[in-house]
């Protein structure tokens, strides 16, 4: 025997943090997608696809939710001179494509989005380097009219897909709020208007306003950003004493503080525990949080005219909240901030119950199609995460997960394959799925295991006496089951699961045990 | 003022060879796959979904219909140590996939697969670097049933997809057959039995075959190919002259031939003319063509084997022919090919009548799966190109391109965008496409003008005498279209196009119009 040339056989694997979809997993995000843009297209939103590909200067540097934004992206160098990359979402194609095409798009453009994006990032559990977006976003309008037909679009998608009322919430809030907070934090009016707070005398407060550098300033406002993130974890005195002279840890450490006066520290804590029991109180502890920061009042007028919004249309907090701590990509959103959340607990790998989490947010970003034009053009949109959507909806046992195999005509004399076929495609040309076994049939126990993997309701049965007498079997794979299982069971005991008839009525006896089935 | 900071800004563009796809656009694509995969679907294919990225290892190098395998793939070389590229067909994706997960797959495995798949290659007029495939294989079927199923399918699915019966047919050949033809014509056992064609005593016919170095041969069945490729361009006895010693062309040059005797020349006729008036004649005819071929014998059985489950079926000559003339991928394919053909005319940018051609095609492959499991797994599918399918459909105007636009709201007092939303959100909440303008309100002829670049429908006006009188306007944008289109015929003179209605009215009368404008 000639000796067999020695090739290393390629390995048969998905790309690390890639995957394979089968079957009803792809048939049930397929659905999800198709009830998505139903809802996305009532609401006035217009489909746009652009490619996988884009140039790496039109994609920018843009990631939201991520702090180190040059990352993350697979990009190749395309002939030595262009380079290219795979999108890492649907925005910053949006930006390019609008850009492009804005004199023949509508002025403002409503277009929605769902495919793939990629991530150049470690892979980890649940964690894909390609996964699905269904995005929303309205660009050329600068009223919040637009952030809160979103929000109000994004509450009725998650019910459209399958989650109830109750089991999720959309929190909105405004990224001026929060830099209104940090403005009225180091304005001289503030020092100036409660000079009670300060332990400076007045023409002191007045003397280091006026002395504060400004990069000072920035660093200061980074580091009371970084504060807030802790709130979950220290509470309020915490937060007092990380933003003012530091606070010893658990551990025993001293962490320094950021060194703010009182005076400074009220406004940071007034906005974090500004959340009141309705919408009203809510709007006005932020009020007094933005202080006379004027990008603070716009922020807050904006909210408030976004529940007017929401008031009229009747969504309710039941539906979606204003909360002043959704935070959401720093640096990447100027307005309204949003996003949704499943409010009901999962299990975890191990077992425990945790909050699913969020599957969607968004925002206003103002910023993306300047990049190209040079004139700021007001956006915003939302994201949903079809994928997690999924998740949630399997953990939560809502999603069919079992595909409905099909009949499953068996094949008892191989020359006769064009009978079977010919049987198959009575049933198919009735709607019916339907196929004949393919494999080599002279095993009969492998045709029905396979009729079994394939989740088969029924297999069709024709051997030689059957086709001389003109008649088929129809086997009940599922109720078949069910007897096997319940053998002792007296209410089985007299069921056939078995049917001869003649071979006229092969489509009509499939489909009366199909809708048996079903029941 | 200070001096901007000169940045240059990005090109917004599509990278070369890509393209954005727009509202209808995207909505007939999807119609498209959606139907496609529930024929699919119907003939018990299941869905799998793989990632765009595969290893360049696990892709390797096979691209039907392409003589340089090599090119043509867009990679990247990951981390220094892994090349990684978009996968430029679903078959390949499909072979790894298999192999990956065969443990856990019925067997035989039908699946189908849709999306997009890219190549790295020089962008044309009407050829994009990204487009859809649609694409079903049976994997672990030896049996030609599987190839005709898949025939029969691809047929089912170009009438579901809008071709009529008679604008298309399914070519059916068996590379088999081909190969019997080559065998046939340097076998010894050709010349003996047919010494009257032969030039050559017997004896030295015996000795020329058996001192025939056998890669002389291999080059003669490539040059025979060739040649066969030339049909079309020189007919039968140009043919005879390219296979024998040789032809003068048109322009006086002289061109070698192959060299074959007549006898050899006999086999590769019948073939080429063996397309007779019906299936048994054109079986009968390839019959004669592999003389004793016993992988020529073989492929013409399969032939006919398919023959009679088409026959069975009732798919007859107006959708599936058996055709020696249909090639496809040389090397690739190892057994049935087929390929589905438009038949009618379309005119092209010049507006020259010509015929639109292929939109799908496949065949049986062997030897993909083998390449990573080292077993030979039979395999056959197709794939149908879908974007060529909506190119077809198109230049039919069988499209429907242009998309019905949303009912617009238009805004007379900003400050009531609470009330407007209510407006929408009555329609949407009734199923009807609504949106309410989100531009700048103040110039009301842009708002019309918007409606109109939406293809909107109707739209709402709602002003202060309006919401005293909780009334709304409604008006008929497409008769008035009409209308003003026709102002001088009578027939348009006495209808209104618009009207007012009491608010709660507002959706009864806006679906009636609807419905009007639908008849």
């Amino acid at each position: 025997m000639a000796k067999e040339k020695k090739q290393p056989r390629p390995k048969a694997q998905t790309p690390k943090g890639f995957q394979d979809y089968f079957g009803a997993q792809v048939e049930a995000r397929t659905e999800m997608l198709r009830k998505i843009a139903g809802v996305y297209h009532r609401y006035g939103f217009d489909a746009l696809e652009t490619s996988a590909v884009e140039t790496v200067e039109a994609l920018g540097k843009f990631l939201p939710d991520v702090d180190r934004p040059n990352e993350g992206v697979f990009a190749w160098l395309e002939e030595d001179k262009d380079w290219l990359a795979l999108r890492y979402d649907l925005t910053a194609p949006l930006a390019r494509a609008y850009a492009q095409h804005r004199n023949d798009l509508p002025n403002p453009y409503r277009r929605y989005a769902m495919g793939p994006v990629w991530r150049n990032e470690k892979p980890g559990p649940g964690r894909f380097r390609q996964f699905y977006q269904c995005d929303a976003d309205t660009v050329g309008a600068s009223s919040v009219a637009a952030d809160a037909e979103i929000c109000a679009m994004l509450s009725d998608t998650l019910e459209v897909v399958g989650i109830p009322r109750g089991d999720y919430v959309v929190r909105v809030n405004n990224r001026k709020v929060l830099n209104g907070v940090l403005e009225w934090v180091f304005s001289r009016k503030n020092e100036i208007d409660n000079p009670s707070n300060s332990k400076l005398p007045h023409h002191r407060v007045v003397q280091k306003m006026y002395s504060e550098n400004p990069e000072n300033i920035e660093t200061k406002k980074l580091n009371v950003l970084r504060t807030i993130d802790k709130f979950d974890k220290v509470g309020e005195s915490g937060v007092r004493e990380l933003l003012g002279q530091g606070r010893l840890d658990s551990s025993g450490a001293f962490i320094d503080g950021v060194g703010l006066s009182d005076t400074q520290v009220e406004p940071v804590i007034t906005f974090l525990t500004s959340k009141g029991e309705n919408t009203a109180a809510t709007l006005e502890n932020l009020q007094v949080a933005v202080g006379d920061s004027d990008i603070g009042q716009q922020g807050v007028a904006e909210l408030r005219e976004m529940a007017d919004i929401f008031d009229e249309l009747g969504y309710g907090a039941d539906r979606i909240v204003i909360d002043p701590s959704v935070v959401r990509g720093l640096g990447y959103y100027t307005g309204p901030v949003f996003e949704a959340e499943l409010t009901f607990e999962v299990l975890d790998d191990k077992g425990r119950p945790r909050n699913f989490g969020s599957v969607a947010g968004g925002g206003r970003y103002d910023d993306l199609v300047k990049r190209f034009t040079g004139q700021e053009v007001p956006a915003t949109g939302v994201s949903i995460g079809v994928d997690r959507l999924l998740a949630a909806l399997d953990a939560k046992g809502r999603l069919d997960t079992t595909a409905a195999g099909p009949v499953v005509v068996t094949v008892m004399d191989r020359d006769q394959m064009a009978y079977y076929q010919g049987l198959v495609a009575e049933l198919r040309n009735n709607g019916i799925r339907a196929e004949v076994y393919l494999g080599n049939p002279k095993n009969f126990g492998n045709q029905l295991k396979y009729a079994d993997k394939r989740n088969s309701p029924i297999a069709v049965i024709v051997g030689g006496d059957e086709m001389a007498a003109d008649v088929v079997q129809i086997k009940d794979l599922i109720l078949g089951a069910k007897i096997a299982e319940n053998a002792t069971l007296e209410e089985w005991k007299g069921r056939p699961s078995q049917y001869e008839v003649p071979r006229a009525e092969l489509v009509a006896k499939v489909r009366e045990i199909l809708n048996g089935q079903d029941e």
